[in-house]
């Protein structure tokens, strides 16, 4: 059955660009691999591809791969369209595209933000190549049943975590232990790996967005800002609460987490097929300028989720789309005092046939 | 000291780049971005790069990164040379190349292996670029006494947590579970992270090269290869051995772990500077010619190893260079028999002044 949903999405990829008029297209971006033949979803390193997929206009696709990877290929993959490379790995792709694609009638498209330009420079002596872009991914922007079911059940586990969160706001404790002790529950309850790095930020440090756990500790009254995420049947949670350790906050965070509260609630209520992304953002915004506390919202809404942690679309100021039915989004207003720490509130939203739903 | 150090690289890259007749290096790869600057490591996703590094002839070094990693740059980087991008980041960054580096006598050098096409095709239409790959890595090939230190306790950690396989081969605990003890291990004991996903695979998933550790069980008596490094001080380590749970092991395991430990130790025992790599390949390789088992050899011989697990050089049957005292390389020959499994055995080793020395 898994088969045959991949079977069906290359189709439409195909359909794609027989009408951009490409002889084909190679993909190299691994989540797009992954996302049409359930081939390895990760590259080795970010500089060492695991494999190539080629789809043709005329028909056929084929899988590229090192010998290492051809046991796990060969139990997904028909051994006729495999192509396995060794030793000089670009010669022999290259010739392989030479003989197995046909440009007389187009171009091979590309996926240009996913091959350097070595590669490009390589492949593209003797093959005629042409940028083609956001094909897969703008297929990946509207999920579908089983990857909604996947979702779910990354985004449940990640809400199973939090509610560990507060027992384990004891003072002393450090970010990086405590992070620690997030992983094990994420990784002992089904999730293969962590989406992203656990942001635990401590006072200060939750102002800001990029926070590495470290040696700081909680204290008997601070914020701590705790934003993380799984992977999990293969798909991705990121979702992030800011809570308060100890029984005495401050005025100031008590206000702050009510204004990002209340401008997620807002950007989420107008969540709805057909609505510009970028009103959701504009809602979020004026609603804090609206407070005089615009200018501590320093990044955007939101973004895309699914295979990748951060995926299209994007929801900020330069949103240009609108919602459609499948989507799964952040929301994630935030506000930031490098003085004493601040607020992000982050959920996980679909995108329904009449509205939206957090995850 | 740290920041000592790190100028002196730029120093002398800068050197390098002036010698080329480039007026400067946009450095994008990430390993060598932390390596010139100590800013982040890692990029945030493959695709999705945390900063740039621009090395001019002229002498200014600048960093470029967006406001989430603003206050770590600050950390390290004084504020006259940082530049944060916002919103339309590609715009931005090539405005603050236009404005900064004088192309009259000589094109600006990039990474042409860590610079996607689409973002190459941007730049250039009003920078002058020239592709300028390896300089960083040609730097990096040999290590310091720093981080020679560091080697050596990233391998100290993986040797450790190797002294507790044995005790964790218990007949039927599966190859997941066997992975994240020796992942929790690494963790508590200073990882900051894996620098692999672990490969503990049973029976015939030893002959895999690229094992992923799933659901198969010890068994009573049964071969189990371990392949599995940290990041400790931020560099890598990689090392594998082959065990055989129960206490009867076959003829043919004890026959291909000698002839692997043999082909090993007569690699290493001619590795000193001078020396081909090649010739050390040559010498595993044809120690199983000799033995009739020359076509279970189906991989290189080792990698260098560093900030990056894979990183230069490659001892294959393609490589060029000479050993040089200060290289930190993998030894790691193996055999594997689809019927059974396989042996591989891999050490980390240290070119000296005079010969070499396993870490």
């Amino acid at each position: 059955m898994m088969q045959a949903r991949l079977r069906a999405r290359r189709a439409r990829l195909r359909q794609r660009i027989s009408e951009a008029g490409l002889a084909g297209l190679l993909v190299s971006h691994a989540a797009n691999r992954y996302y049409l033949t359930g081939f390895e979803l990760h590259d080795a390193q970010c500089n060492e591809s695991s494999g190539l997929l080629l789809i043709t206009a005329a028909g056929e696709d084929y899988l590229l791969t090192d010998p290492r990877y051809k046991d796990a290929a060969l139990r997904l993959w028909p051994e006729e369209n495999l192509f396995i490379y060794t030793g000089g790995a670009r010669e022999a792709i290259r010739e392989f595209l030479e003989k197995t694609v046909d440009t007389s009638s187009g171009p091979l498209g590309f996926e240009s933000k996913a091959m350097c330009m070595d590669d490009y420079g390589f492949f593209s002596e003797t093959v005629k190549l042409q940028p083609a872009d956001g094909h897969v991914e703008e297929m990946r922007l509207i999920k579908d049943p089983v990857e909604i079911e996947a979702m779910r059940r990354s985004c449940g586990l990640n809400h199973a975590v939090f509610s560990k969160v507060p027992e384990l706001l004891i003072p002393g404790t450090t970010e990086a232990e405590l992070a620690w002790e997030l992983e094990k529950l994420f990784r002992e309850h089904g999730a293969s790996e962590l989406s992203f790095n656990t942001i635990a930020a401590v006072g200060p440090n939750a102002a800001l967005p990029h926070a590495v756990p470290g040696e700081d500790q909680v204290l008997d009254n601070c914020p701590v800002l705790v934003d993380m995420g799984c992977r999990l049947d293969n798909y991705c949670s990121d979702q992030t609460r800011t809570f308060w350790a100890g029984d005495k906050p401050t005025d100031e965070f008590k206000r702050t987490l009510e204004l990002v509260q209340e401008a997620q609630a807002l950007a989420i209520e107008m969540i709805k097929p057909g609505v510009p992304m970028i009103d959701a953002y504009n809602t979020a915004r004026d609603y804090f300028e609206k407070n005089g506390v615009a200018e501590y919202f320093t990044h955007g809404l939101g973004h895309g989720v699914g295979l990748e942690t951060h995926e299209a679309p994007s929801i900020s100021t330069r949103s240009k789309g609108e919602f459609k039915s499948g989507m799964v989004v952040t929301v994630e207003p935030g506000l930031y005092y490098p003085e004493w720490g601040g607020v992000r509130w982050e959920y996980m939203v679909l995108v329904t046939d009449n509205g939206c739903e957090v995850l």
